[in-house]
């Protein structure tokens, strides 16, 4: 297999080392800032480097479109302009809404690994970045089946934990979990030194309250401008909602109130055991096969539809029938309880289940 | 010297296990709650249980009063009121202005160790619990500098590095760097819960910010709900001026300004560098000593004024002169740079220094 990272920064530097320490194919690399292929060059991170886009696609299986958010869209469009027809490419944005829908090419699938948002450059990447990190993609209705699972089973091999979602879920998402609380660390951390800085006072002895709260302030502005632009109508409806919850709460403590405020904290405690909880380790794993057309977009609802049920699929695989009018999906589920989820889940889009 | 320790919780039951591991002294406890009691005893934390709180404190040297902080400003009344003349006597709530107003008596020093607020109940308890840990101290011009020294040491001697504070600023201080982290902590979660629960959704997978940003979500309402009353106007204050905070940025977004977001952004890692770098560590300690008249209150003011300053005051210790009359605070500090710094403040608040 011939792998093509175009961008090679911290993300795609791992992408290739990753590729090549688990001998997933040779990997090639272009990046408009030759330091940076020379450098990815002398840690070893590829097998060659291509003296252009082109180049670097040529006879590709796959291709990483890993550059800076802000020229991804049009770099996007250049990489599926130049690369064969049956190499899948995807990207590595951290909002997804905007790239998905200025591309309706099957060979595209959206992508986003959480990782590695707090480090830049060739320099600090590892072939272990992905190790254990869940690695979104966003298929759509219009996305090849088979390209899918190529990439996601490329993703998984380099231990990248791969879900599908949509992403317009997506962005909603990331603006809740991710982007507001970077927004809250800047802001506590910010009203920290200003109130600090009147009164001529250091950084007083606290709890881990606040090293927690401000752990991810000031991330990389070269990431995190375009992160905020780019989904800020999600974040700016979550900063909102956010300020609306904190009015609440000033009108507690204004009035006094200590069984409102107990009830507030525990309801608060309630939803951290209930969101934040120990996930489930020493899983064994269950294999589900689906019948399914072999057409675009069928692999793609069933993981998507998965996906939004919560149900973790730890691997994938796609074995078409020789005329490639069909094929079987294969899943494999943390437990048999999501195993029997999945099975209803898949049965109610009307594919046959088995479990071998 | 006897130590009487009135409330036998987590906090309570650490001091007198440690007390005793460190050889500090007889520990005798009372507590409401005979099973705490009880429970203290099989823990191996008492030397005896009180039969009252008169028993308890029947000639103590120093008292720890480590009640819930509704029953607190009445108990340490009750400690002041059946203590021996020369006992020094000290709570442990997390605020301190009221406490503090409320009593004048010059063997009384609030304090609040910042330690231990995540969990609750004498099973808890560790001997080890404070090592490291800040303790404040807020003497006022009213504390007698004996009794201020014995307790200064008697916490240092269990690991705990007592720092000293004026109350107000100790409030205003824990209103921004630890109540208010809580509830921000609250409100994310809650609006998480709120958003995932309207789409029926599981917890998404996320990077490391958001499960940082909630750790504290829902600390227990038996110590928050107090907290968060008893220094209400203090966090209302910080509450408003983060929502104006996040008002500005909301701003910023809604204009797609990158150039003020990276603005924004790069001032808050520059506070976040600033507030939270890693503290100096291998550090070298040089005495400073210092004569003092020997009356109350000018331990405090030296040891407040250093604290203001961010010298870090590593340990202390007064040794009077024969009549009484006057005295010698010898001071550790951790740097040549911090002891210069501590003698020009102590110069300037008119004591003659020597350095030994």
């Amino acid at each position: 297999m011939r792998i093509a990272v175009v961008g090679v920064g911290l993300i795609g530097g791992s992408i290739a080392l990753a590729a090549r320490e688990r001998g997933l194919g040779e990997v090639t690399a272009w990046d408009a800032d030759p330091e940076a292929l020379e450098a990815a060059l002398d840690r070893g991170a590829l097998d060659s480097a291509a003296d252009d886009l082109a180049g670097a696609l040529d006879d590709a299986d796959a291709a990483f479109v890993a550059v800076p958010v802000g020229a991804l869209a049009p770099t996007v469009t250049q990489v599926l302009a130049a690369a064969p027809p049956g190499c899948v490419v995807t990207d590595v944005g951290s909002t997804k809404r905007a790239i998905v829908a200025a591309q309706t090419d099957q060979r595209f699938v959206g992508g986003h690994p959480l990782a590695g948002a707090e480090t830049a450059g060739v320099a600090h990447a590892r072939a272990d970045l992905f190790e254990g990190a869940t690695w979104y993609l966003t298929p759509t209705s219009g996305t090849s089946g088979l390209l899918f699972e190529r990439l996601y089973r490329m993703l998984a091999a380099i231990g990248a934990r791969p879900e599908a979602i949509d992403a317009a879920t997506h962005d909603a998402t990331l603006a809740l979990v991710s982007h507001l609380p970077h927004v809250l660390a800047n802001a506590l951390v910010s009203r920290a030194a200003e109130v600090l800085d009147a009164a001529d006072a250091p950084m007083p002895a606290s709890g881990p309250s606040f090293r927690d709260a401000t752990r991810v302030a000031g991330a990389p502005s070269s990431i995190w401008t375009d992160i905020y632009l780019s989904n800020r109508d999600a974040l700016v409806k979550q900063i909102d909602a956010l300020t609306e919850h904190l009015q609440n709460v000033r009108g507690l403590l204004d009035r006094g109130d200590a069984a409102a405020i107990t009830a507030w904290n525990e309801a608060a405690a309630a939803c951290r055991r209930r969101l934040t909880g120990d996930e489930a380790t020493g899983q064994e794993l269950v294999e589900v096969r689906a019948a399914v057309p072999n057409q675009p977009g069928v692999v793609a609802e069933l993981a998507l539809a998965l996906g939004r049920a919560g149900v973790n699929i730890v691997d994938l695989a796609l074995h078409p029938a020789p005329d490639m009018s069909e094929g079987v999906v294969a899943l494999w589920l943390p437990s048999a309880g999501g195993a029997d989820q999945a099975q209803s889940i898949i049965e109610s889009l009307g594919h046959p289940v088995f479990r071998p």
